[in-house]
């Protein structure tokens, strides 16, 4: 017998899977699971007749880049429109300092391989998008989490933790953000402390990672498009690697996603991109250009924007008419996820085998955090199910929830 | 102004860009450019109307799966397909030990990062295939060459190198090799080889990357299916992992390819694929599905084999009507490429930029070899030039090294 475990690497020996993508896995195998655990868009709202269309027309053949080879950048008519919905966001890059990647998740392993060695302290918020954590920590980074606050990240935390950090001898050089209706918090960073922070950045001699997948999804009852500005539009130092997305707002099945980043870092990412995938599907890349050209992103955003605040009002009333005030969360106002404090006395942990039991599941807290913490929280996505099933998920839930108050 | 050399890792620091990409690009820029560089197959093969016919029957909507987020190892009815594809091969699998790849690429870069450390030995063969070269230096490995003869690796001196290697104090576990039809050399590994490199990675305490593109390419006046066997399909011991690809057979631009691997190992790259880009894109994959299904994948290989065969035929008579014995190649037995010896006068690097002016391009065989040779060398690509163009391109080439000749 061949004892594997003497052929991994160091990195093998240590890369854990996704809790998110572990109850993702268990919902799909309980028919009657309602699911709250993964981030999923609901593809009721896929485009489907424009892709359809757009899938007929691109595959005729005379184009033979649709299926063949292509730049590692990206296909050169997607990285200008990209470029101008950029500009609409407030960001003006030239289309060199773009990147086209594999999934947003492409572009975080792509950072963290490129400014991360073994031993080096990064920082990301408390708590943070697990898939930045994943591939953070791939590259045996360490990782400090930076408290946050009602409108975001707390700087006088942020700044405590470098100083600390650098006191003790270790290399810190990067923070990952996501300003725009956080994942797992659904906050927003408020716009004066975005200033705060690209000052706060110069100051300490950081990069930003700022990572906005949900930033065109703000809810209009409680946001507007100027409070999500990235910080990337005020970047004029060159301090901000920004990443962004059309896996909620198209479909996350083409994983076609971007960055930008300042053009020597953008070099090295393109090189990190050869090695990791060459580039990112041609027929995809096409697909999501053509869907920009006829003005499918345009007309889909704003009733997305809609769709999933009337899902986030439903789960919100739900979880006030079966728990009122046993539990509390920040109102989300933009993006797929609501996450909930629960009593002191409940572990989300412990009690994901109750809630399965129940047919229901979530994202248990602990899962976002880099400290260990979040025992007492979980997190909710509301953008997948049907409301109805919402409001059944949010019931079967609160009885859990309810019950193991009693237990406790 | 920011240094943004401060802030890059150390892998950063000395990854490098891809000899044969640098070469595509410059392919593109000029009108009347020939190309014999990249391994790109000839999109007039592409199956448009099938792929044309498939993606508007699974763009319907009715099964979301097709643009949403999916599981990391594959869409389970390609990952049966693909079962079915390498039990033909000779390779009996259980489903669980497949994991699709967006290209065979990200197959590499997986296993690097799952079997390498920094200041380990990997070993490949002389020349290798540059995007393996890159994939593995990524992890810092320090790369040693093993020699081939005519039929494949040469094994006394694949014991050697290892030997010399650990006597050194260094670690050294794992050998790449392409079996059939190799990049860039276009040899075939002999059958009996075949077992004696199994039993030699046995002896040795190795595992084999087996990377295997172009098997399923073997030209009929000079290979038989039963030539191209995978080393894995003899693999009862757990040694192998296995690498192939739909790149050269349906389309590159979907980046559906797979990977079979022991068991462990398999969870290993799992893992490693959610932090890459958590999955391979749904739709390329489900149209590969159901090109599989619908028999478009049984129907082109044969037509591909006879298509290049044709083609590797029209250069080679050019080369011998244009260059006689003034430069010599083993004769590609299938596969996309002719591996050329100059004479020793001719330095193939620097004949680049002549040959640039002359309109024709191949990739320098030094690009290809780790330990610093190949300066006689070139690799010349029949795959995706139209015959007239190949005929016409051999001519610019003859004149140039005839010009080079005259010169030394």
């Amino acid at each position: 017998m061949i004892d594997y475990d003497d052929f991994f690497s160091r990195v093998a020996h240590t890369t854990q899977g996704s809790a998110i993508r572990k109850m993702g896995v268990m919902a799909l195998k309980a028919p009657d699971m309602i699911s709250f655990a993964p981030g999923y868009p609901d593809p009721a709202m896929f485009a489907w007749q424009d892709f359809r269309q757009i899938a007929h027309e691109v595959l005729t053949g005379t184009d033979p880049s649709v299926l063949q080879y292509g730049p590692t950048r990206g296909y050169r008519p997607l990285l200008e429109s990209v470029c101008a919905i950029l500009r609409a966001r407030g960001i003006e890059t030239p289309v060199d300092n773009l990147l086209i990647t594999t999934g947003s998740q492409q572009g975080l392993d792509l950072v963290a391989r490129a400014l991360f060695d073994p031993g080096d302290v990064a920082l990301v918020e408390l708590p943070a998008y697990t898939g930045a954590i994943a591939a953070f920590r791939n590259t045996q980074v360490t990782l400090l989490g930076v408290r946050q606050e009602a409108d975001g990240i707390d700087l006088g935390d942020l700044e405590e933790v470098v100083t600390r950090t650098r006191a003790s001898g270790r290399r810190v050089r990067c923070l990952y953000v996501v300003p725009n209706f956080q994942n797992p918090t659904g906050l927003l960073i408020g716009l004066p402390k975005r200033r705060h922070l690209l000052q706060a950045a110069a100051r300490l001699d950081l990069l930003i990672i700022e990572d906005d997948p949900y930033g065109a999804l703000y809810f209009e009852d409680a946001a507007t498009a100027e409070d999500t500005r990235p910080i990337k539009a005020d970047d004029a130092e060159g301090r901000v690697i920004y990443l962004s997305s059309f896996s909620k707002t198209l479909a996350p099945g083409f994983r076609v996603a971007w960055m930008v980043a300042p053009t020597p870092i953008v070099e090295k990412l393109d090189l990190g991109k050869q090695v990791s995938d060459l580039m990112t599907p041609s027929l995809d890349q096409h697909i999501v250009f053509e869907a920009i050209r006829r003005g499918v992103f345009e007309r889909q955003v704003p009733v997305l924007r809609r769709f999933y605040q009337n899902k986030r009002t439903v789960m919100q009333q739900a979880l006030r008419t079966e728990l009122g005030d046993l539990i509390r969360w920040p109102e989300p106002r933009g993006g797929f996820f609501l996450w909930v404090t629960l009593p002191e006395a409940v572990d989300a942990d412990e009690m994901v085998p109750r809630a399965v039991e129940q047919r229901v599941i979530y994202v248990a807290g602990s899962a976002f955090f880099v400290n260990g913490r979040g025992q007492h929280m979980l997190r909710l996505s509301f953008s997948l199910p049907p409301e109805a099933r919402i409001v059944e998920g949010v019931k079967r839930l609160a009885q859990v929830i309810k019950h193991e108050i009693a237990r406790g």
